[in-house]
């Protein structure tokens, strides 16, 4: 028998969570039975979208329940089979994140969909967290924004937000690949001197700047061609303020009113979507994974010409998993945040 | 010679524009001269749009200069005419409304664009007014942003504000012509009354409605698809708030922000644009004149059989034309606002 620690949802968050939403426990894993198969997680992944799984509302996604372990992307080894298709010591994605470990009978789950699925990888050499990063939901989810969303073509000037983050960094680097000019917008030094290190043209720390308006209308004179939104706010009225006509926003997240309780702000310049025919449009990326097969393709290559650059902050242990989320809204990570569970 | 009253921009306004920022002058116009024709106007548009021209700021159609006649739709009649494109008696359409007669070189002007074009219009028996509405930029504004822009398809949910306006009562018509569930948002029991002629299914009086948001999220409890945009404020929000996925917001005007000197309110749900999958489209329909032959032969077959209902709000002399765009930000038109010259 197995212990797997696993972290539990404990009271809906109002506002910022804080550590006492969230509740670590014990359960008892017996041998897998029939069909099943044991994994054991290695890393799991900790994303800004969950905040929405956190309240009780419809969603694309559904809430999580209180008093259970929460759910979300990971990667884990096989270290017990029952299905010939899985051997012990196969790595595999799989939604059951917040646990150390989980039995599953890949087969009784084929009609659950992707939220029940158990992906084999082939990691070509790479470390398996890759396929948390870039190789995974918040790369397909870049190149998706960036190349279907926000249809990006010759010319265009790109503003990213969050774009230090485990998405806005690698927005960043196809655009600067296929030879655009990008700004991108994040706080704090180190995050300006990464972006930097990747070639982004020009870096807003907007925790240095009074004014992110008037300072991407500075650092972009021309106007703005594509806006890739993760923030919201006053980032989203800077992409408007300084979009040129038929602009295209794809809108991915907006982390800075995750945790609004009250009523947030909206553009107060939106208007200026009709005079400049502009384009916001939310996607989400489950959506759009007709594009995989030619992600991969691209990613792949773009790596193994060493166009790509990544980080990671890690935390170690289910129980820092919390505190590792929680650092997502208050700008604690560089790149894709990850707990690493084995 | 003929003497021509015009309405000259006094002042810029502030704020929602007076009376005062406006004044009637008289100029003398001497008879046609070498390739000139001589045009009276019989009748002249007001545009909402026509407040953002007050403005000097840059947009997609210059300022009006103060001390001059302003500009905009107008129909006329060649009274003289030393061009042998155009004979006297011939109906034209042009942008020099706003005064009651000019001289203009068709030749001369060629090279200025639409803004300067002199249009020669068979009327096809229809009044000629009609030319400034239905079948006019108003109209073809209304085919554009739902058909193009939010891309109707079977089985959507429309939701049109301003929708007893020269703009909106056409994309609720078209709307209804295609089969579609339409919910109108108009002011009043007098548009109210007229929504319901035209076979509007659900109409919501927002003057008598305390919670726009709710009372849309009530006439359509499934949610809509496709939300045709001319007022922004609470009403973008109702659309936001009650928009299924993958719907569509043609943004075509949002009047109740036109006026407002200080900072307006964006839509504070935006955030649910991700969620969902919306898209937020603004659009000139001065952009999309390859629509223009399908609109007409499209129109011309509804109209001939019947199918398109518009009204008319008429103020009688250019002194008036300033009263008649006013009433436009109170809501006293019900359809087409039109000052009749001649």
């Amino acid at each position: 028998m197995t212990v797997s620690r696993e972290i539990r949802l404990k009271n809906r968050p109002v506002g910022v969570p804080t550590a006492s939403d969230f509740e670590l426990a014990s359960v008892d894993l017996a041998a897998p039975g029939p069909g099943e198969v044991q994994v054991k997680n290695l890393w799991m992944s900790v994303d800004p979208y969950m905040r929405g799984r956190m309240y009780d509302r419809p969603s694309y996604s559904p809430p999580f329940e209180l008093g259970k372990a929460m759910q979300g992307g990971a990667i884990g080894q096989i270290v017990a089979s029952h299905d010939p298709d899985y051997a012990v010591g196969d790595i595999v994605s799989s939604m059951f994140g917040w646990r150390e470990a989980f039995n599953l009978s890949p087969k009784a789950m084929a009609a659950a969909g992707p939220m029940g699925a158990l992906t084999k990888i082939d990691t070509h050499g790479l470390p398996p967290q890759t396929f948390l990063g870039i190789l995974g939901m918040p790369g397909m989810t870049a190149y998706t924004g960036l190349l279907r969303i926000a249809a990006l073509k010759d010319g265009d000037v790109v503003f990213v937000s969050a774009a230090a983050g485990a998405v806005g960094s690698i927005v960043c680097q196809i655009a600067k690949i296929k030879g655009h000019t990008v700004i991108g917008s994040a706080g704090g030094p180190e995050k300006v001197a990464f972006l930097k290190s990747i070639g982004v043209d020009h870096v807003i720390d907007y925790k240095a700047t009074p004014d992110v308006v008037a300072e991407l209308a500075k650092v972009a004179p021309k106007g703005i061609d594509v806006y890739f939104e993760n923030v919201g706010g006053v980032h989203l009225e800077a992409a408007i303020n300084s979009a040129r006509p038929f602009a295209r926003m794809a809108l991915c997240g907006m982390i800075s009113q995750y945790n609004e309780p009250g009523t947030p702000t909206g553009p107060a310049n939106i208007i200026q979507a009709v005079g400049k025919s502009l384009r916001l449009e939310g996607f989400i990326v489950s959506n759009h994974y007709d594009l995989y097969p030619a992600f991969v393709k691209d990613m792949a290559a773009w790596i193994g010409a060493g166009k790509l650059k990544w980080e990671e902050t890690v935390e170690e242990g289910i129980e820092h998993a919390p505190d590792a989320f929680l650092k997502l809204f208050s700008g604690q990570n560089l790149g894709k945040m990850l707990v690493k569970l084995a």
